[in-house]
């Protein structure tokens, strides 16, 4: 629960904007519009909530341009209310305090470059090698494998995994459970049995990316694995080796992208969709939820392959069909050229 | 392996039911028909198993009323034998033993508040401020972070995460890998970057609540994400920020469920389906499994999206017109109408 | 970084396959053709990258029969480069060492036997009764249950966890956050409530497995759950309680495999793939990305239902009239009908 209030007129000195009516009055942290009480902030980014602002206790709003007037109460107009908001949260929710310094618990081992200001927490541990930047957080239970790199100012909470060699750039945010550097799926046939190629790629993490809890990232097999500055990746992700993701792109719980493909920036990638290994995909591109990609995609746009559901008894008779479809096809085409002949 | 034996009486004493046969046989552990012995009693809720009852060495059974009179093997005759079975099983087959006490290797933060009777693993990491409820037991090398609150009678296998203020109920079950109240997927895009909405809510767990290893449940962006009562998690299930599961809701592995989505109450999910996120699911709905639910579901009924496999070749011929289903339907309706202006 | 070299004869002598050009150069690590420089060797598999030998700086080359004599540059002909190459990076890159002994921030209970030669991570948790072969590696902050048995010369990276009485083979490489024997998903219900079924079995591994990071395998309702040798497992795959997955088969990642289905040996799984519970799949299957099985596979073949993805307005057309195939399907037979009766 934070302590710190701010008037109005303090947050617009700090963030910008406009503050409209009563901008003197205080508030200490952000709130739904259907929980807010007195003493917090509210926002409005979709018009259609609008209905809501009248019953809520909020003591005061963020408001896009388009509806500053719409309302009495104190209020910062933005030209981004969401963005605002974040800002403003933010302020309010910096990241969970750690002490600084090594849990007496945690083992680092003597060959370990630990920078000012790291917090290393209880039963860590950090293996020969490693160099850990300034002002970085390693939750507890963490393993930090030989060599790795963290840069300044990360926060890896408990339990994550990464492997020797990887590297993380800035303010690197890495959630619990989650895998960085574990060999890709590398196997030569021979005779029946799996031959082991091994991965002696990296894993190389840009600035500001943030991982979620469970997701996994492989090492290259010969190159590296890449994800680029500003990626966003949620939970139980698969990322193959010697993928690369470009930089912005963000991309939504339980995908799985395959060995080789390069994805562009800027890109989003909705939940559990999956990319076919060694295929490009161009900037800007937008895939759905559920989809399939089999192949490059050069332009950018919106693509699809998720089905629509329906009652089951419904779905069965359709579904049935699908088997069909060629035959379906060939029929329509017997049929019309029936009547292009009856026609002559 | 159980040291115990039970004679059919007193099994009969302990859970109902009636004791057919020669009731004073002992047995003392469960068994399939096929590995069963003579110490083992087994039990047939699937008539369709009844030709393996001959062959099986099972000591004694397990049976509905319906085939009461068909052995004359020892048995017991109940209601619902698959129940009465799991009740059995449960009473020779306690969760592992794990001694109350925390062990040297724990480090628990003074802050933090334990019953009496809570066991707490090796290497388990318990921060400020936390409290455990008596009789709890809290695997090796669990995280349980800072002000979490953890019911009594909890079962927390090793190298489970617990994020800061998340609350579970009493009696809940946490299996290994599980992340609970990990960073919700909350984005804010500005210039082409994204700005990060901190995630403020918790996840607050109901009682009796059993959830998988390696499934990951978000805190909620504001308010809170909620797993009610009784609802049972499998593996690998992804729980996005706000979503709110109805009680007794069981779902299969491999689900992904996006952000405030409301799942109703005796709900059941097949495998590796995914619901939007911003959808209502009404009580008493049945998702089969590999189904994309992507509106709200008002009335209870089994929803399918998931698609029949064919062999290869065959799939081919069919998916390829997937493409031309709209002009199919179109030259559909041209014949129609050709051949009603003909009959004209 | 390898510090040793080799000349082709040397490999050869020891690999077999024909050293052709200069047979003393010397390399020391294996690498891409764009990557490497002139102490690296490189193969070319796919005659499709020939083209790319011209410029790669590589000292040496594996190449198969066909392109033995289309390069001057020393090179090693194989009859199975790629194979060739994976024996050649496997000298090269042994898995990274780990000093023999137990850590002393490691909790090993004193009825645990470990064999000479094993590696105990840092803060790694060895439960009562756990026994452990020879050489076999123990990562940190893993954690084996109680009476598990892990074989010789097995690779467990951080953070892997064993619950208690499963069994590992020989030369078994387990990769971070993966979960072998947590209970399968075995629930009874009752009056609108779930009974859990206690999961008794085991997870039973052969030797040479390997399974990736993040995947969970559950031990078994009565009986156990097996994984033969030789199976190859990628990331974040699920494997239900009491499944069989017959020997050398290679499973890609996200797939889920629900309970008592039993895979053949030979099989090969593509990414995200679903098998239905309680089915039989022969051996020498392969099964197409995103493919959902839903009954038994009697025949070595291929098998798909992965849909093709288009650009999202055209997929919406033709989306739309999947809910309509069996309207179609049913006016087509109505139009063929009407003009064989016409033709009458």
């Amino acid at each position: 629960m934070p302590d710190a209030s701010y008037s109005l007129s303090e947050l617009v000195r700090r963030f910008g904007g406009e503050a409209l009516g009563e901008a003197a009055v205080r508030v200490s942290q952000i709130a739904s519009l259907s929980s807010a009480q007195a003493h917090h902030i509210s926002f409005l980014s979709n018009p259609k909530y609008r209905s809501q602002v009248a019953q809520s206790a909020a003591g005061a709003l963020i408001v896009g341009r388009d509806m500053a007037d719409q309302f009495e109460r104190p209020r910062i107009v933005a030209d981004n209310p969401y963005v605002y908001f974040a800002r403003v949260s933010a302020l309010f929710n910096p990241p969970p305090a750690a002490e600084p310094g090594v849990h007496a618990s945690a083992v680092v081992h003597p060959t370990a470059t630990i920078a000012h200001g790291v917090s290393i927490g209880a039963n860590a541990v950090i293996e020969r090698g490693v160099a850990i930047g300034a002002n970085s957080v390693i939750g507890a239970g963490c393993v930090i494998g030989p060599d790795a790199r963290i840069g300044v100012d990360c926060l890896l909470y408990a339990n994550v995994t990464v492997y020797h060699a990887c590297e993380l750039g800035e303010r690197v945010i890495l959630h619990s459970g989650c895998v960085i550097g574990s060999d890709g799926f590398g196997l030569a046939p021979e005779a029946g049995r799996w031959i082991k190629i091994p991965q002696i790629g990296r894993v190389l993490i840009g600035d500001d990316v943030e991982i979620g809890a469970n997701t996994t990232v492989d090492r290259g097999a010969l190159d590296d694995t890449v994800i680029e500055t500003g990626v966003k990746l949620d939970n139980q992700i698969q990322v193959a080796h010697n993928v690369r993701i470009g930089a912005h792109t963000a991309i939504a719980a339980c995908t799985g992208i395959a060995g080789s493909a390069r994805i562009g920036a800027h890109c989003t990638i909705g939940g559990a969709a999956m990319i076919f290994g060694h295929i490009e995909i161009a900037d800007h591109v937008n895939i759905s939820t559920n989809t399939l990609i089999t192949k490059s995609l050069t332009q950018p746009g919106t693509y699809t392959s998720a089905l629509p559901f329906s009652e089951h008894s419904v779905w069965l008779k359709n579904a049935v069909q699908m088997r069909h479809l060629d035959s379906m096809a060939k029929r329509l085409r017997t049929l019309e050229k029936k009547l292009e002949d009856g026609e002559k």
